[in-house]
């Protein structure tokens, strides 16, 4: 499907280049590592736009390590002197804090806030901005932000490394692209009539083998209709089970 | 609310606790850094149970540093020989993978398998398994699992660090503990331990009974594996099983 916003865009809905679109803000990041696995939790997930405001590292061996393969976002990577500049021309902007406010802008988790950023990664870049590791995001700072996001942790350690936090939020932003099941490999299934015969053929082999006995069958067939329902049998299979059957029976 | 299951059970629906019965397994990990991430990532989110099979480096200062704040689940991982003994104990084991297989097993996004996760829980432990760095998971190690669990990635790029694939799956479980009620599973679930000791009786079954050819297996065991993986099997079916197996081996 894709959808003509108010502007005359035509990104396509589902559309991963529509993550490219959203910018990760890291401002005054104090470890080179986590530049490189901020990089790296960016482009498994398909974003690939950061902009360091005044960092307080390099992009130094060790932050090249940890981006591993997303070495591209890095190196594109902008380095911006103030955080309204890195703002500057986006849509909309989420500060991601795990600290509260007394006076709170309207609090997401990454969740809840996932499909809207995108809906509004139509219209323009959407930012989410990340503090230091030290001292997070000042109030002046937070209150450029339209919306902020909090991540759930376990209260009693709270301490979401920097890395971690652009990941999680990233993975929620390719999660709402594609709400759709996985692909996966078809088998075919078997037919109502073959797993009937099966069961039958199953039941006639069990009582042959003494196992099953007729005059107290108890729960028995009920158990393993019950089993071979949970797993869904398939076609191959059928064959595979007739073939155990027939050596079962098979006097010795 | 509290639930009491049939078999006494009394974890109260949505806590927290629930997640110390998941447990991380790591195997064959070669980076020190990502242990420590790792641990990091659980604790976070609200997990505490940390398996170290075979790792190939030690819990040394690189990763208690990155551990930051969690190095008392880092100090409390138990390091044992062979994932066998890591899932002993457990009542599900999902393998977190990016690979696909030609005989696959059920595949789900962890967003899919997290409630049926943290359902599973209530009964007993319940095991995310992570293959090493370089080699992820063998074929063989894969077929002890009864789930694969896929985090979308960016198909160009889906190499996901191992820290953050371990932070995406505990934060996935911890939002799950907030969705409404989980459904409580109606019967027991056999431990790994019991299904691996009926499929070992099996396949030595299938051999006396000239079904299995141990000159040329083929692929019987892999899809008798996958069968019984799908339909998830209960402690009182490993018991119909053993008997079934018993009365086809008997000479007649």
């Amino acid at each position: 499907m894709t959808v003509f916003d108010e502007f005359g865009s035509d990104f396509t809905l589902n559309q991963p280049a529509l993550l490219h679109q959203v910018r990760i803000v890291l401002v005054q990041t104090s470890h080179p590592g986590n530049l490189g696995a901020v990089a790296r939790a960016m482009k498994v997930m398909g974003l690939s736009d950061l902009v360091l405001v005044e960092p307080k590292c390099a992009i130094d061996d060790e932050a090249r390590a940890r981006a591993s393969g997303a070495v591209d976002v890095l190196d594109s990577a902008r380095i911006l002197d103030s955080l309204d500049a890195a703002l500057a021309d986006t849509v909309l902007a989420a500060a991601c804090t795990s600290r509260r406010r007394d006076l709170p802008h309207s609090a997401f988790t990454p969740r809840q806030a996932a499909p809207d950023m995108l809906s509004m990664a139509q219209q323009g870049k959407v930012a989410v901005v990340f503090g230091s590791e030290t001292f997070g995001l000042s109030n002046e700072q937070l209150m450029k932000c339209r919306w902020l996001l909090n991540i759930p942790t376990n209260p009693e350690y709270a301490s979401l490394n920097l890395g971690s936090a652009v990941q999680v939020l990233a993975y929620e932003l390719r999660c709402s692209l594609a709400d759709a099941i996985l692909p996966l490999p078809q088998f075919e299934a078997a037919t109502h009539a073959a797993q009937e015969s099966l069961l039958g053929e199953m039941e006639k082999v069990l009582v042959e083998i003494d196992f099953l006995d007729p005059a107290n069958p108890k729960r028995l067939m009920p158990r393993l209709r019950r089993f071979f329902a949970r797993a869904g049998l398939e076609k191959e299979e059928v064959a595979i089970w007739r073939g155990i059957l027939n050596a079962a029976r098979k006097p010795r």
